[in-house]
């Protein structure tokens, strides 16, 4: 099935379907420059994925005419440095990549965001296309146009907003992703129920074991209600200028508190923090009057019953209150010290709540954290 | 006077006038986000620039309530790189700057041009201000909103389009610079005369002696006219997608083989390769029957008179002629092999030419070394 993220002169197709790297070579040679010595695409991979998946692509780009040029860069988090958007463009420079061509991402966050900052600012800007192969990346980070390396400073504070040329989903690939690496990804896909869906929570509700079970028709169609929810969201507001495309951050204020807690290594992925992250901004919310106590107590079911890891200090991340909301005061969207946090009024009701107090998160976090 | 860079949303003015950086404080103030701890401007300069210039504008910053923030980087092309740029955003990032942020961009061609792409980047894009303190930045560089660093591979090959909030022009600054980079410079005045206004060739040619020995009414009208050339260009083809934004190529590709033969040294300016350029871009449309003997002639004195080297064995510049051709095939205009250069009908009436006869310009730039 095809969603259509609508933005103008800049819209694109995410394709989702069983199978779909095996025929991407029909949908990816339109987009690929003539030349006379022959037809090339540059794909970008890592060590992890490329021996994975590869293959299957350079097959199928072969079929339509097309020889597959592989960039193979190291997996894991530090290729999204200063140094591998460097050896990234000076290879694509290499290889002959020009304005009017596209240049192909397969792999997880890290690839993608990578060759999307890469390719928006190769000759000041060149085209590309993702291929995400794990579901964090297939039901968020691919689709909306944020791309970027990480700085000293933080991550993910060198980017900039690049549309991709088109998405290519193929739920098949998550078989060869780890089973800790499904459910964090599934964290994101409920974060699209909990913010504005509450339809979309139920089905979880009741498809999260099969999803998780890897029952590739079900993850396609979560893949696809996250994509067009993302879409939605990404057109409204494309460069998070108004408080729309915030609401994707439902849980990720609480959560990188943890996550910086935990140094971002993996005793907490980043949909692990989510998760965690998500269950707290029910329980503030329900503390606050905001929502009612049965509601963030479902989230919270919904996500136990699953095995995300809700308590901080059974994950020994329970640091000082005033530590974690120093944490949190790093956040992005924190502007003249003032902390904006999304809460929610119930399920599927999530809103940007400005200049929360912090004494009040503070007093929650210690409550939570003697739970 | 204020020149409008008329752009939409993205809109800005050009502030031309004697005196400018004493007064910038007014028109800078507005722009600063108010901050509860003293509200303070980054200003990114080099090492060559800031003893020259810095004290004036932090007066005049200071006038206005703003604390100049100073980040000095080595002058030079080096830190137009991959290390320049890591090293600026890094010490913006530490400075605190955000995306309602702006930044001072106060230098020469790099300066503005790694500032231009730091600031583009940094959080996904924050503001900037140019204030250019060198005749060719002041006419070309600090407008139109291309930003670059260099590549291995070749100069400005990693950049973006990002426009600036707006540029202040002083050109009483031009009293520091060395005589033979104010004439550089000049060669870029000279060229929005030969590309679309032949009345401005006209006064260029009644005015440049004036121009040149320092007068800073002369050199104010000069860069007006250039700057309203440009925008009006840049107006109309923001992203060089069209022909139009190439005509500001005249005389670049023909005199990038000689800045490439010279490895991009002082032995040729830009500008001076620039106005070698423009005399053979003309040379060559009068041996093609496009534009008529006088015009190159007059053309070529114009340039002779004020000084410019114009003959590549003078230079030491003589290369094989299929070198230099080669040197001109790396041109960001080539495409499939094909050769794209700006040529002219007449003095004011340049357009461009694709798919030119590579033997005819091997020919051409036989015939004219030998000259």
């Amino acid at each position: 099935m095809i969603v259509d993220v609508e933005l103008g002169a800049r819209r694109y197709p995410i394709h989702i379907e069983a199978g779909l790297l095996g025929r991407a070579g029909a949908l990816l040679a339109p987009l690929v420059r003539p030349r006379p010595d022959g037809n090339r695409l540059v794909v970008v991979s890592d060590t992890h994925v490329a021996p994975l998946h590869l293959p299957a692509l350079t097959a199928a780009l072969a079929e339509s005419g097309v020889e597959a040029v592989p960039v193979i860069l190291p997996a894991g988090e530090a290729s999204k440095s200063w140094a591998g958007l460097e050896q990234l463009c000076e290879a694509l420079l290499a290889h002959g990549v020009e304005r009017r061509d596209v240049v192909v991402a397969l792999g997880g966050g890290v690839i993608g965001d990578l060759t999307g900052f890469a390719t928006s600012v190769l000759r000041r800007g060149c085209g590309f296309v993702q291929i995400p192969t794990t579901l964090l990346a297939q039901v968020d980070s691919s689709v909306g146009g944020k791309t970027a390396i990480n700085a000293a400073a933080g991550k993910n504070l060198i980017g900039s907003f690049h549309q991709p040329a088109m998405v290519l989903i193929d739920p098949t690939v998550l078989a060869t992703l780890p089973p800790r690496e499904l459910a964090a990804g599934y964290a994101e896909v409920v974060k699209y129920g909990l913010l504005g869906d509450a339809n979309f929570f139920s089905w979880c509700e009741a498809h999260a074991a099969r999803l998780l079970a890897g029952d590739a028709m079900v993850q396609a169609e979560a893949i696809a209600a996250s994509c067009r929810a993302k879409a939605a969201i990404v057109a409204a507001d494309e460069r998070e200028t108004g408080d729309v495309r915030a609401l994707l951050n439902l849980g990720h204020t609480f959560g990188h508190a943890f996550e910086a807690e935990a140094g971002f290594s993996d005793r907490l992925l980043h949909g692990e923090g989510v998760a965690l992250g998500m269950a707290l901004a029910f329980d503030f919310s329900a503390r606050t009057g905001l929502c009612s106590p049965d509601d963030a107590a479902r989230v919270r079911a919904h996500l136990a019953a699953h095995g995300y890891p809700l308590s901080p200090r059974a994950l020994g991340l329970d640091a000082p209150p005033e530590r974690l909301l120093a944490h949190m005061m790093q956040d992005k969207k924190v502007e003249a010290g003032r902390l904006t946090l999304i809460l929610v009024r119930g399920i599927g009701q999530a809103f940007v709540a400005h200049d929360v107090d912090k004494a009040e998160v503070q007093a929650f976090l210690a409550h939570a954290l003697a739970a």
